[in-house]
């Protein structure tokens, strides 16, 4: 199918707009009529341009508060809407989006708002165009998708039809389902937006807060298969007003809406079996499956490389392996594998130099076709020098720069094999092997990455579109220097968890794309055991205010002597329906990377939120003395 | 009156926060109950340590969900409520805040609430300590002040009262009048939060948005005045949740925010005639009725300079004087007056070095007033080196570095007398002088200054309170890079009008202290004459796009002879009920400095807003061309 954007969607000036459109793939856009007036290029230069860049416009928007007016008003609005289309002619332009009448004269009159917008496509027809009319969610008479089809059948012109738009429909809680019911020829246009969850006033929800399809809390695949099932066949086009894409870079933000796209055209074309031709939906290779984290690489300075040492030995993690053409030791403790690159400050291509996570290995069935879904996903790919001997490793860089590998998964276990790319690994000089204490680590429960400030909804998509994994619902913490926000994504079973942390304002250096802390959260069975080894290998864990145990006694039934235990270990506590979740924290390497212990006990699902204004402030309190 | 603060109100450690309150002159502050379990401080340490900056504890809160519970529920509720009180006593705090029961399973009962809050009010007296009930705007059973009270009244136990918070009460829109009606003494406690007006959920609005009073759109004078006529003896404390005061410089934000108190308790003092003692409110000096502008500075370096000088020739601009003992020139049209630095370029004290607004002089009655108004509202002084014989002109420093200057209006027009401040000022030689052409400026319209982001609601409040200028609601404006907030405030008749702008994010170089543009906007009676004065003088207004007036043709009736006249004059044009408003543009200097030409017709009251988007989108094309 025909995939448009709507410039508004985009920073810039129409020309970078369309430059970035077309750069991401795109067939076609949408021309918001402030983006046209603002620019210093005519209509016709408009269409020149954008057929040069391979761009269609597919619809000039949107045309306000035309119909349910007096007939002294009509005749204006008639007059007003003659000029908007030789306009389009100008520009190339064949379909006009009409939107409700929003001002609080508009009358609540079907017959009156079909007879006028019949007058309307009457004139429109005389130019080629068609009017695609739109119900606003915040219309004055007009809101529901279902009304404006009404008119627009009552009105019974051949160059009237209707638009949708998935915000003014989803945003109302208004069920899509009735869409089928309206003839796919009638369907002008389909806008798409996505949406997170918010109570507020929609027009304020709508201006400011959409985002790309799979960003939000909408279900766009169900909508969308609902307009299909109609029998449309129209382009499927973003539309969407959203601060941070308004002031980030176009091109970034194209290609994040060009991600969403092919996910949202995969996900409807693997469908649900309706018997009706998909053969025009693009698919993407199959999706990725991942069992866990393969390995999760740090980059340090030699002098922190130190002290990451110091911290994994103390956890129980052993130098069990050195990379046999890169300086890249590693660190194994059971099946838990975390690679330390400490000599080579310049190697990760956005690495700032202060320790950091560099890149997260993921296992997977079948890698060839997770780099393939990865690339057709508008991953950028990764240059890795190899070794003729080597893994056939392929890494794409995530949002914030971290490489992502994909890596065979083996069979481990007791009977498994070691996955082929540990091959890449030999056995270190008995002299430089490190052994660590034995505390019964069990896993790489997550990893926290903070975000740069303008790609955290593009982040979140491409976790979710590369690997698979569910994002949660947002939660904010207070930190002292501000509130975050954190979103954690997730699969099933032991599929690897990702958590996102953002700053809420795009203020301070945790806004940047090499500001804020970066964690590994290790999993354990016994989070005591685990707090006991490392205090008595002398690496002490964050300290944690003894307040915060007085008030766990004010609101738990914690028994004295586990809270006691509690406070020696620096080990917090959070509980969630029958579930338990302990967790304690290392020491900040380069006020950047920690990392933490974790417990889950009984089908506690989240990452214990609730303690980490408590962290943050402890990690500040270290920061400063 | 005592004036606290919540610590939630500031940013940093409960250290940093009870430092910045004790600075801005705080009696006492309210212990958000998370920034206490945050500090590594005991309660002990932090009560000695308020003590020794003069600080009382005047609240712990808050404590959540006790009331309207099951008989088991109760007892975990009092054990816990319990716990809180010993902690009260080591931290030396007497009130603690409990909020009404916000959990789903909460009952509506008033006998049930009214004896559960009764029992603890009789734990609480064991320990000194006195509980004030608050119904927070989304409580499950009791969120109206009426209701609280109701039960605290039936409760009927001395060391039970109510706390009142402004924001719970007219987020809802509650009348508080009522309060009248409850007893003073059994007020325990006044929150005082402002907030602008918002369509969205009441606790996202708490969480996020509050602000000081004066700085939204709530009317505190009328509240508070309704909490003292009732009795109330106990402190006026803030307890602000906001996003970008959490963020920012906590120091700053306690000047603010005391700033805010003497101007709510000095409007206090003013009050409404009652007849009860008000004694106890401080008064500020005398309100400043600014009558317009004295004068603006600009400065810039000698290249600049010779650019803003061709500007105002072309203006009709004169140079008329050189100052005596400053390297500064007055430049002059009729009455309005522009000053330009353009030799020191490290004048100003937050000066980029691109050409910038470095001061505005406001034409008050009584200058000395002024300037003691400005310092009891804690506006930062600026050292000001002064010749023997010159004027005694104070000026203190705006949020934004500007400087503010207080000066003698004089007894403009043709019979009046020069404002004794110009007396610092000689002609310059016949030589240098330079006449203007004659355009018929009237006057400065305003003067529109770019904020860093995180000042920008103190910036307001700063103009306000000094000024007495009142601030119109926010207006947003779509910029190539991004939104752009907008805040006019405004007097009556002659009053200067200033117009605040920030980054609606906090991101990229406008977001920034010396980002974004400034304007100064010139009144004038006939733009045409202007704009064709200026052209006849060489100097080209900022080029506005054909686009913008053909859609100009489709939604007004201005005839094609007038569009054509603001097409060759980049002449932009809005209408506002029965007014219209025209203006254009010059080329901005640096990438930092604007002038505007602009007629206002039958009271048009705006400031041309919905062509703003044009202006920045050709402001950008002049900037990359």
């Amino acid at each position: 199918m025909r995939r448009s954007i709507a410039t508004v969607s985009l920073s810039g000036t129409l020309e970078e707009k369309l430059h970035a459109a077309a750069k991401a793939g795109f067939d076609g856009v949408e021309i918001f009529e402030n983006d046209l007036i603002a620019s210093p290029l005519r209509p016709r230069q408009v269409r020149d341009l954008a057929r040069s860049l391979g761009l269609g416009i597919d619809l000039y928007q949107p045309f306000r508060d035309f119909e349910g007016v007096d007939d002294a008003r009509l005749e204006h609005n008639l007059r007003r809407a003659e000029e908007k289309f030789a306009l389009m002619v100008e520009l190339g332009a064949d379909t006009i989006l009409v939107c409700s009448n929003a001002t609080p004269t508009a009358v609540d009159d079907d017959e009156r708002a079909a007879a006028q917008l019949r007058r309307l496509a009457r004139t429109a027809e005389r130019y080629g165009v068609r009017v695609a009319y739109e119900a606003l969610a915040w219309g004055s008479a007009v809101n529901r998708y279902a009304h404006s089809w009404r008119i627009v059948e009552k009105a019974d012109h051949p160059s009237l039809g209707v638009c949708l738009d998935s915000f003014h429909i989803l945003s109302r809680d208004d069920d899509p389902a009735g869409i089928r019911d309206i003839p796919g020829e009638r369907i002008f246009f389909l806008q798409l937006a996505d949406a997170p969850r918010m109570a507020m006033d929609v027009l304020q929800w709508s201006r400011h807060y959409r985002c790309f399809p799979g960003q939000g809390g909408f279900d766009l695949t169900t909508f969308t298969d609902h307009v299909l099932a109609a029998g449309y066949t129209g382009p499927l086009s973003l539309e969407v007003f959203n601060d941070v894409f308004r002031a980030s870079d176009a091109e970034r933000t194209a290609a994040d809406a060009m991600r969403s796209l092919s996910l949202l055209e995969d996900s409807l074309g693997r469908g649900s079996g309706e018997p009706r031709p998909r053969a025009e939906l693009r698919r993407l290779p199959e999706p990725v499956d991942p069992s866990g984290y393969a390995f999760v690489e740090v980059a340090a300075e030699p002098e922190s490389a130190r002290q990451i040492r110091g911290i994994l030995s103390a956890l129980g993690f052993a130098h069990t392996h050195d990379h046999r053409s890169k300086p890249v030791q590693m660190w194994h403790h059971g099946d838990v594998r975390l690679l330390l690159n400490d000599t080579d400050p310049r190697l990760g291509h956005t690495w700032s130099g202060a320790s950091a996570v560099t890149a997260l290995g993921f296992a997977v069935p079948g890698p060839e076709g997770a780099v393939k879904r990865a690339e057709r996903l508008l991953a950028p790919a990764l240059p890795r020098r190899r070794d003729p001997a080597e893994s056939d490793l392929h890494a794409v860089a995530a949002p914030d720069g971290t490489a992502v590998f994909f890596c065979d998964q083996g069979t481990e276990g007791e009977a498994g094999t070691a996955p082929a790319w540990t091959a890449d690994f030999s056995a270190p000089a008995v002299a430089d092997r490190t052994e660590g204490a034995a505390t019964g680590l069990v896993g790489i429960d997550h990893v926290g990455l903070f975000q740069p400030f303008d790609h955290f909804d593009e982040a979140s998509l491409f976790y979710r579109s590369l690997l698979g994994l569910a994002p949660d619902e947002n939660v904010e913490m207070a930190a002292p220097d501000g509130l975050v926000r954190s979103r954690a994504l997730a699969g099933e079973g032991t599929a690897p968890r990702v958590v996102l942390n953002v700053s809420v304002l795009g203020r301070g250096t945790r806004a940047d794309a090499d500001g804020g802390a970066q964690h590994i959260a290790l999993a354990c069975a016994d989070i005591f055991a685990v707090a006991e080894a490392m205090r008595a290998a002398g690496v002490k864990p964050l300290p944690i205010p003894d307040n915060y145990y007085d008030d766990l006694a004010c609101r738990t039934d914690l028994r004295p002597d586990t809270r006691e235990r509690m406070r020696s270990g620096g080990i917090l506590h959070d509980r969630d329906g029958d579930g338990e979740f302990w967790h304690f924290y290392t020491a900040t390497v380069d006020g950047r990377l920690f990392f933490e212990v974790v417990q889950r006990i009984g089908g506690y699902d989240g990452y214990g939120s609730v303690n980490s204004a408590v962290r943050m402030a402890a990690q500040r309190a270290e920061a400063t003395c």
